[in-house]
């Protein structure tokens, strides 16, 4: 107990030591950035290898990586700029590609020798002398503690499964199971399957789950913008970070988009589906390029809200009802972080508010990366982030003061309420191009003519 | 032997008596016109069922449809206009859905009691008395001999399997198939297949097979078009078929379909695809929701032509080359007659060279239909051909001299060359609005003001 920071950095004081937490895209971003400017950090992963939500080693394993799951940004963008993917990966590697591809970023960026693998974190506690005292317990159930300068949190928002009580749920004899859960279409063959959920894995697996089940049924409770992976045969990842796009206002970006959905795909209605409450933008999209054609298909049967379930059937918003041998839901996750009090993250409305979705407005030496979702790649924002992480830890910039963080927080859930709504969910959406001019602009505004200390 | 008419007719001289052969979506058309002018009709279909290419009762069977076969054309525009498809089918109905349609349809039309199945045509004979002398087998392997006064070809051009021979193919250990003989992916699971072709059958086979198999390449010989089912939410079959279409000219038809498709797709060679040596319409398109979407996930492997196979090993035109466990031929069907000589449907060159697609020069009341490859949906085409050949039979309209026909087929078959080459299967292929207005001209004009004989 009490220990000190691994002997590796024996020059380094303890305030230099950066813990992140998570090595998935994100941590490794952080910890890569930090390590190339030779600053010390230990990365604390959870599992059993590097690579976050895209690993997925074993189908036995629960996890956000479904067997089927490929990247929804291109290759080209979603790489690091400084490692790019190989040639040979397609436009949307699939996850175990992205996965393999992390861990080989960690190994250039000189990283992986400080992960440590099977060490979840437990708690985060602020010391008086301004250290985090972490507190980890491995997989022999075996609990350390150790301080550090500096936190990063990486741990993503994708692995507490969101699972939505339905009136009657419980009396439903068949299988129910969350995406975090789906090791595949095999099982379902054959079955009725109802997909609870209208989001990216919803779309994903109802498609993958209508070439094997006898019937597919898939939930939407709310109108929401199906979007192809290309456009104009580019993906539109890449669309969102062209120097062009960003040229454009927001409201022609998004005439833009409306434009060529319409051309592509007409409206929603043409596919029974809801039109959405809200236009492009104001809402998280559903991202897939094989949806809209397998409900043409008949493969795909769009019902509205499940207001109670009987049995072994569903009864929908519209009155209609089926029966059902497996529920999945594809609902989502919470975001959650079990080892600090939520204050640190949260407003208590539970939106998100992090000085500029990153620093912890509550405690000092906090910092959280990759907690956005941004219409378009995520890459190229956390390595914005991570330099900018790593200014403040090597102490070149400096926060502005807690009353300055306060109002961008404030300005940010205003903007987010009323391009969203009050939807918490929504408080991690950003805008690729925007969010970036904003984190290079304070990088920029926060450093200091002349190093600290 | 040398039997006489159904006796159903017994009032009707064999010379209104017709004999349509094939009971798929053209010949019933036919009969359904002939029945409801109630004009004697017998329908001889070889296999067990009525439907033509869309029946496929057993998987074990082979036949042009294959488990995942769903129309590429829309319910609304595929149905018969006087006996729709019924509202519950999703736009794109699968084959299944369509042969029970087509069997309602007859139904419906007093046609089925009019259908002798597994009954196949073995010859047509021209008699000295102006009647034709078919002979027919039957299941039991009984010949039979019978005559009508008119022979209305129905049979199709999807069940004579093309198998190009590649040099070195004798060698190869695997499975060897073609999509004829294709009973679903289960066989294929874990196996390295390459798809030889890239029509529609290659694109959707290829698609199913990426999902299972342990590699998927696709050999494309020859750029092509590729086209997805809607284009602004609308059926690109409902858009041939609409009124604003017919109003623009062809090359304003051209260059919208090639700016929604830059839109839609972008470029071909952005998916690593050779780019067709002909503009849009200038060569059959393929049409696929998930082609090139397959392509971007890496799913599918796209090769030019095999040069070679040598053992297990496939080589590639580009000089590369794979190891292939499955081969499948996409690679089409032969269109051929073997009940009847080639001249009355071929001209020397092997093209098609039928009066409006439909009359034979060589023989009175000999008469195909459905022998088109429309740019749209084929129904509405193969009822204006019904209601014509009807006509015909019927005695209220005539045909122009065999000069003027054989100017028409000159005439057609020159067009074809100057727009899609020498092909002999390019010329089978029609434009929906033109060929539409043809008929309709050609009905008009030839039809007599007052009945003969």
């Amino acid at each position: 107990m009490g220990e000190f920071p691994d002997s590796q950095y024996p020059e380094r004081p303890i305030h230099d030591h950066t813990c992140v937490i998570g090595a998935g895209l994100s941590g490794l971003a952080v910890a890569g950035t930090l390590r190339a400017r030779d600053l010390p950090v230990t990365v604390l992963e959870r599992s059993n290898g590097i690579g976050g939500l895209w690993r997925h080693p074993d189908p036995a394993e629960p996890g956000p990586a479904y067997p089927s799951l490929h990247l929804n940004t291109s290759a080209k963008i979603t790489g690091y700029p400084d490692f790019p993917m190989p040639d040979h990966f397609p436009r949307y590697p699939r996850h175990d590609q992205v996965a393999s591809y992390l861990q080989r970023y960690a190994d250039h960026k000189g990283v992986t020798e400080h992960v440590e693998l099977g060490v979840e974190v437990v708690s985060l506690v602020r010391e008086t002398d301004s250290t985090w005292l972490v507190t980890t317990r491995d997989r022999n159930g075996v609990h350390r503690r150790r301080r550090f300068g500096h936190v990063v949190v990486a741990t993503g928002h994708h692995w507490s499964p969101r699972l939505p009580a339905i009136p009657g749920d419980e009396t439903f004899p068949g299988r129910r199971l969350h995406s975090f859960d789906y090791s595949g279409p095999a099982p379902h063959a054959g079955r009725r399957v109802v997909v609870i959920g209208f989001g990216n894995s919803a779309a994903d697996l109802s498609v993958e789950l209508s070439r094997v089940a006898a019937e597919t049924t898939v939930v939407q409770r709310r109108g929401v913008h199906v979007v192809p992976k290309t456009m104009l045969g580019i993906p539109i990842d890449e669309i969102a970070s062209a120097p062009w796009w960003a040229r454009l206002a927001f409201p022609e970006q998004r005439r833009l988009i409306e434009t060529l959905l319409r051309i592509m795909r007409g409206r929603l209605t043409d596919y029974g589906l809801a039109e959405p409450d809200h236009r492009v933008f104001g809402g998280a999209l559903t991202i897939s390029d094989e949806l809209l054609s397998r409900i043409n298909h008949g493969s795909l049967v769009v019902k509205p809200a499940v207001r109670r379930i009987v049995n072994s059937t569903l009864h929908f918003a519209d009155g209609t009802a089926t029966d059902a041998d497996d529920l999945l839901y594809c609902t989502g996750y919470r975001i959650e972080f079990p080892f600090l009090p939520s204050e640190w993250v949260f407003e208590p409305g539970g939106r998100i508010a992090l000085f500029q979705r990153v620093v912890s407005l509550a405690v000092p030496d906090l910092y959280f990366t990759g907690l956005i979702r941004p219409f378009g790649a995520i890459t190229r924002l956390v390595r914005e982030q991570a330099e900018w992480i790593a200014d403040l830890v090597e102490g070149v910039a400096e926060l502005p003061s807690p009353a300055a963080m306060r109002r961008e927080v404030a300005a940010h859930l205003k903007a987010a309420h009323a391009r969203y709504g009050p939807s918490a969910a929504d408080s991690v959406q950003v805008d690729f191009g925007t969010y970036l001019a904003a984190l290079v602009k304070q990088r920029r505004t926060s450093v200091l003519t002349t190093r600290r200390g």
